[in-house]
């Protein structure tokens, strides 16, 4: 795995021995006993307080049950607190941590519990507690999942220029489809604006298609099946894109160093070295 | 086709001669004569069987024929109870049969009828019965299908892992912008909770669209363009998954040096090498 | 191209000299001059009647050019009719031609049109004629687009097993699915009865989403969002078979035959028979 | 990339010293410096022009800064003036510059502006100046996205036969299927004549389903259960053509013979025969 990955916390311990740089081990690292369960806890408790706000957003539990969710809130909001000094504590550099990718979304997450003190209904915003469940991807370094996942993300990364050409391509299309049909069909049939128009446009590119503005007139329904055909057809590019990447990378090729002059990887079946002809040794 | 398997019944007979012996082969064996007659007609009677419930909850047909249907729907529960205890006689441990995946369902499709003279209206509970069309894959094994869906569920097995991160990127990307739309939107536009915004989030991303919930405001509207976009692109990782695994499993070629040459992969058939024509070794 | 065609029209010539012979090959045959020009006709009065039989179903047409729309209709059928009996007139076997698939669809795009004058209104019965325009890919075979065809065509034939089986697992999971739905969602909420219930389990699964019928309880959103994500995941299914039989005929094997033991597929870096070892020569 | 182009200005300079040679250089050619700053200077201003024109659209916006953006409208429309002007000047033959594809768009898209000061509210007509953003995909020249775009046209380029016979294939569908459903529906149904089934066929079979027109008979449901199994599976032939054709592009293995063995294919990278060491020659 050789992409990039989300900007990590390349953070050092702030001390070398003592409490400090052990609990750094446990809070920053993934691999072994302590941190392992570490992280394993902190997942439970971060898809655990998700729930309270999720389940808190439906009114018929809310009425019922609002004041134990209030609790529980509190409670999640000063084990994350704690957390958070910690991770303050343990760093050489609280302050490169506090400004990183998931600094900032550890704050975000405490805070709106306490600014609801000072402003009622501020606590709505705790949803955005719900970001902290993209540690789940750093977890799961825990597990086997990382080289499946790797894998994966090796394949976009590689791909990301065509899919880059690709979307410019969709948005292109969307801005010309989504003016022509403004222009066809107008403010009275739903297309009020370009934006609205350009909005449609993505919704029935990618064959979603709400439905809750559809053409009318024989020329935009005409205009319509062409955007649709186009769409169809252009999904296959990202997964023609995708699927080519992923095989060539599953494609085995066979991870033996030359003992000639070092080449690291050779067709599966390569008896000799492609590059001084050395021969290989034996799988 | 190496993959796991539905939890087959690897139940013994109850014992080696005798009627139980050869009705243990009538039932649950599916190759030859007798036992493949018995599964095709058992195929035909659970189809039969589900047509009936089908059939029996249109309104129309229920007013004309409610009562034939009600005659035929007793006939199979006896049909299938006669089975049930036959299989229940011939199998060495009818407990650990009882307690399979086929052996409660099977229980649970005769139940509802009997229940249904105690508690009226609990025949609703019949539909059960068509669970027992998953007998049909089992029945396949019949024909040559097997190496067909053998091969697709080992490229499903293989891919496992890939397809496991991909739902979690999925449910968290649906998490987040289930969340995210419910603070956007409201409950005044349809979104009145978060567990509802994500069946939302859910219907849109995988490209359905029912259009019972739509965005109203502008910034709604920009950030449903933005999970289109992603959804649409995004289905291009299971399909890329799934092909590239497939793809693999099609290349058949076999590993096995060459004697003469060394070359280490030749096509599936071959018995000389593609290269110096020496023979190769049976595989 | 070693998959099956469309019955094509396996009847000799009536007679081996004379006009019958020549009409025999202006009509059944499409590759040169004569016989050439007959299909590209026959294929511009086609799709020029279909042309008109769509265009006299808008009704605003209808009632403008509804005349002479009737007078083309007649001019068509009287050329088909002509075609029709030339057809009879020149096959060794006529009743051979009129049995098979072409040749009932011919006699059924003329039939309507004479019917209309002993029953009106039989005439909506012309869309029949629709159906002639499938023999537009018999004609295709006088274009280069024989091999694109031929190659989509057999990877379908070599995937027929793999995709009668992914057909079976998806008619299951709508019969469940469908069955389900129908007791969680019930008559109130548009589920009226299982057969509908399926329909909108295809329309989701599919990832059509119609709207027409949504689900409205919790529960029933939640068996939705599943489904919809098997929907979204087995999308990669036929794609996946299909992209993995194209690519596997896409891979160039070298076509030529063994001077030894005469195996004619080998591949495209072959140098010696992979069957008996015979140097092949250069391509 | 040996596919086709978009039909490119191969226009001559008009003449080979003084300033109109240089401002060819400059307006024309896309790679240093000068010409480099030019393009992406005329970028920003499409782009800027496009954005004035959407949100012009936007009734909110024009009833507040409608005068603002008619002036800023009118800066463009005179630098767009400018650069047309220009790019007569500086070409050998003027008139087939402007009679090109981009020729064309370019005088459209200063046109409407002009116009207006005859006829009121041709203005609208601006929104043509979309199409200028077409010229983006020329400028990507500068950029290294050259290849990435290069390797996706290509491999369209090379499927397009495959694409005009799969298109072919969806219109007949679309046709049969739009028919069928004209008859068995009806007008009272929404399916008011077969262009409009045929614009319902072409929703329903590329799965974006409206629910603008939905069938309420049970024949007509059931009808579209098989229209959208076949449009479910058909998506994988566009993208399994265009995947097999990518991933034969991306797997690049020279042909070359090896002078020691004569195997014929080797890694485009490879010096040495990966069988028999042999040096290889150079391409």
């Amino acid at each position: 795995m050789n992409g990039p990955r989300l900007s990590g916390e390349n953070l050092g311990p702030a001390a070398t021995h003592g409490w400090r740089a052990r609990w750094f081990h446990i809070i920053f690292h993934h691999e072994r006993g302590p941190s392992r369960r570490f992280d394993l806890m902190l997942m439970v408790a971060i898809i655990a307080s998700v729930i309270v706000v999720i389940l808190d957003s439906v009114s018929g539990l809310h009425a019922r049950w609002g004041r134990i969710f209030y609790a529980i809130e509190w409670g999640f909001t000063l084990l994350f607190t704690a957390e958070y000094l910690a991770r303050l504590a343990v760093v050489k550099h609280p302050l490169r941590y506090a400004r990183s990718f998931y600094g900032v979304i550890d704050l975000l997450s405490i805070l709106p519990t306490y600014l609801s003190l000072l402003l009622p209904g501020s606590q709505a915003l705790l949803v955005v507690r719900i970001l902290r469940i993209l540690r789940i991807f750093r977890v799961l370094k825990l597990m086997e999942y990382t080289e499946a996942g790797g894998m994966l993300i090796d394949a976009l990364y590689r791909a990301r220029r065509k899919i880059a050409v690709f979307l410019l391509a969709v948005l292109t299309l969307v801005v010309i489809f989504g003016a022509a049909m403004y222009v066809i069909e107008g403010p009275e049939n739903g297309f009020t604006s370009i934006p609205v128009s350009m909005y449609w446009a993505i919704v029935t590119m990618a064959t979603v298609g709400f439905g809750d503005i559809t053409p009318l007139t024989p020329l935009g329904q005409l205009v319509t099946s062409l955007l649709i055909l186009i769409g169809y057809g252009m999904i296959a590019v990202p997964t023609g894109i995708y699927t080519a990447e992923l095989a060539a990378g599953l494609r085995q090729r066979r991870k033996v160093a030359c003992p000639g002059c070092g080449l690291a990887e050779h067709e599966a079946d390569a008896l000799r070295c492609r590059c001084c002809g050395a021969e290989l040794l034996a799988p």
